[in-house]
């Protein structure tokens, strides 16, 4: 949570920070930000002190609502800095050599955000090498500020509570779209006598996004059968939404610029072919499984081996024993959810995976179970909180049924 | 363009170069894989070879898409290798380590690719230790994949042409949703008698973008009064439309993945205040006059110095001589637009920016003058293609029109 950067820093043994680029695609920049409508900048913040936001002098307006304490880019005249460098890159470091001087900023300073990884890597070479009074640090794994964002506060959880309604509802609603149309030779038929595909589905469903103010800008998933049998295939525009066929359909909306949710139902429309109902009761079960085991202070490694065993005692393959399996469990367990679809905490089960679930973490748990080759995939994703208390809430009020009455 | 890669490798010294990350806000990356909807991958290539795409394997249906030469990351098994060395970042070294032998990739490596800076600093910084026989290489300016990218062809153009043909609509559907209200004391009146907001209007906006399947991950600008006086102020949600007043609407938006667009009108309802007219004609003659500048060969910064040079003959002040004014003009006269909202060609004046325009470039024209304490601004953006044949193209085919008669 933000209240933790001054420990986090501390622990890490950094005076400062500093966070900066574009806020697009920088989770942690927007989160430093408050999530203000600006479009680039520069965070500092030195440990027991209020984050200074330096930004675009056109973007004021916007940058007051940020809450920080604000200096106009515009004082710094960046111009006339690259014109006595005569380099992007030296005039970077000046900028840097010039706000770290005005706000005192020496010692350990830790560099976080977003940017091209070429150009990170010259710039904080360059500034490393020209600033004797700061040394340049980062952290490859367990990073400050994936860290803090990976414990969220109550705030946090109303805006992803509001965007878990919403994108239960969009999933209510396609399935009541797909019920509404009647069925031909075991396929799915619209108004004009054509099969319904699955692109036909995907429209809809962005209508649904849109008038709830939904974005989805890593699409989703809506894969039926074989495609639903490879976990993040998105399913084939033109495939038929035919009976019987495991659907698999894991969405991942968000409010503009804002939080997360990530959602997996698997179903079949009509019927189920038996294979698939034991399937869906061993993927079912192992997700009860996993849930069961979450609590303050649990490894998170454990949950990828409790689900792994699991499947593993029901006679499945897993990636724990195969890891280039394609058939049974072949991928993690679930991801810390936030301002990024993938955060901290990581699951990946290696003894140097020492992450425990802690309070404030809010994480999928996502279990599935995959044959290409015989066409189906099943997977099943909720979405958990562990609140300060310590207390464990599913944060996905919607129901798991396998097959879909036609 | 793709095809130019190897002729600027070549002109960098570069034997190869790797492009890594998500996909999500790292254009580099989406464009080397031709769009494939994949959410992650390292993508290397070699001079003059295909690209190489390891992708995970949980996605490689996608991954086929990008029809690039494809190897699936689990044959690295990633996770034994994080067992083995225990750590994250010298698992991802060995990982690369293992990579660069098996593509026999040495010599000059660029990197490309967005990351998180820290993270990409000690990444970059231990593989040029632990892999003597290459040399790791970026760019801080002018990076190789951002001048790529630069210049279009014509599959490119015709996509963005598609997107602007949709935000054109956009924008006239916006100004007839406007005509439709009625007025009482100079303000637009809802149904339920209440002031029309802001906040309604973007409401309508973003229900127009949404049935033309347009995303604006980034917002958009609708300003009135003053805020359209502060150049990047998206506007206020509770600010009444009001006749008289300036509006700056400021759209970008993109399929999503793909190309943005960029288009600026600004107008006023009913009526137009003298000044205003005035301010707005200059506006509008300064977009001519910089348009006419355009053509291969021309300094890119010269567009900016023609732009100041103009305003400044007219009498308003200009960040060439007043670097922290907030009256007249005072940002870039444009940028180059493309899977990026900014992107290169970069137009500031500086003598260091040599660059200058060339076939395939397109990018926004965008003089404005604003005066917040007076309550106005006025923003004029177009869009120019500049084809093979070195013709000039404006691609917003939208008229200009200071007052929308009401």
């Amino acid at each position: 949570m933000k209240r933790d950067l001054d420990a986090l820093m501390e622990a890490r043994g950094l005076d400062a920070f500093v966070v900066s680029g574009r806020t697009y695609g920088n989770p942690s920049l927007v989160y430093l930000l408050n999530g203000a409508a600006v479009t680039q900048g520069i965070v500092v913040k030195k440990r027991g002190e209020t984050p200074v936001f330096i930004h675009s002098p056109i973007e004021r307006d916007e940058a007051a609502a940020s809450g920080l304490l604000l200096v106009n880019m515009a004082r710094y005249h960046f111009t006339d800095i690259l014109r006595e460098t005569g380099d992007r890159l030296k005039a970077t470091v000046e900028l840097y050599r010039r706000i770290f001087a005005d706000l005192e900023v020496r010692g350990n300073v830790g560099f976080y955000g977003m940017a091209d990884q070429g150009q990170a890597y010259l710039f904080l070479s360059a500034l490393a090498k020209a600033l004797p009074e700061i040394r340049v640090r980062g952290e490859y794994d367990e990073a400050l500020l994936d860290v803090a964002r990976a414990t969220k506060d109550a705030g946090e959880v109303a805006q992803i509570r509001e965007v878990a309604r919403l994108t239960c509802e969009v999933v209510e609603e396609t399935v009541a779209f797909l019920r509404r149309h009647p069925v031909k030779d075991e396929t799915l038929i619209t108004d004009d006598g054509a099969p319904l595909t699955v692109g036909r589905v995907k429209e809809y469903v962005f209508r649904l996004l849109a008038e709830r103010r939904l974005e989805s800008p890593e699409g989703f998933i809506f894969a039926i059968g074989r495609d639903a049998g490879v976990p993040h295939s998105q399913g084939r525009p033109d495939d038929p939404i035919r009976l019987g066929q495991t659907i698999v359909y894991d969405i991942f909306p968000r409010r503009a610029g804002g939080y997360y949710f990530d959602l997996t139902r698997t179903f079949c429309l009509g019927y189920a072919p038996p294979e698939v109902e034991k399937v869906y009761r061993d993927v079912a079960d192992c997700l009860d499984a996993v849930v069961a085991e979450v609590r303050v202070g649990v490894e998170a490694r454990r949950l990828q081996q409790v689900a792994c065993a699991f499947f593993a005692g029901r006679g499945y393959p897993t990636i724990a024993e195969h890891p280039e399996t394609e058939v049974g469990f072949n991928h993690l367990i679930g991801h810390g959810l936030g301002l990024a679809i993938h955060e901290e905490p990581v699951f990946t089960d290696v003894p140097s995976n020492t992450r425990t679930l802690q309070p404030g973490h809010v994480f999928t748990v996502e279990p599935g179970l995959y044959d290409p080759g015989k066409g189906y995939g099943v997977r099943l994703e909720d979405v958990l909180w562990i609140d300060e208390a310590g207390r464990v809430h599913n944060l996905t009020p919607l129901p798991k049924e396998l097959v879909v009455e036609m």
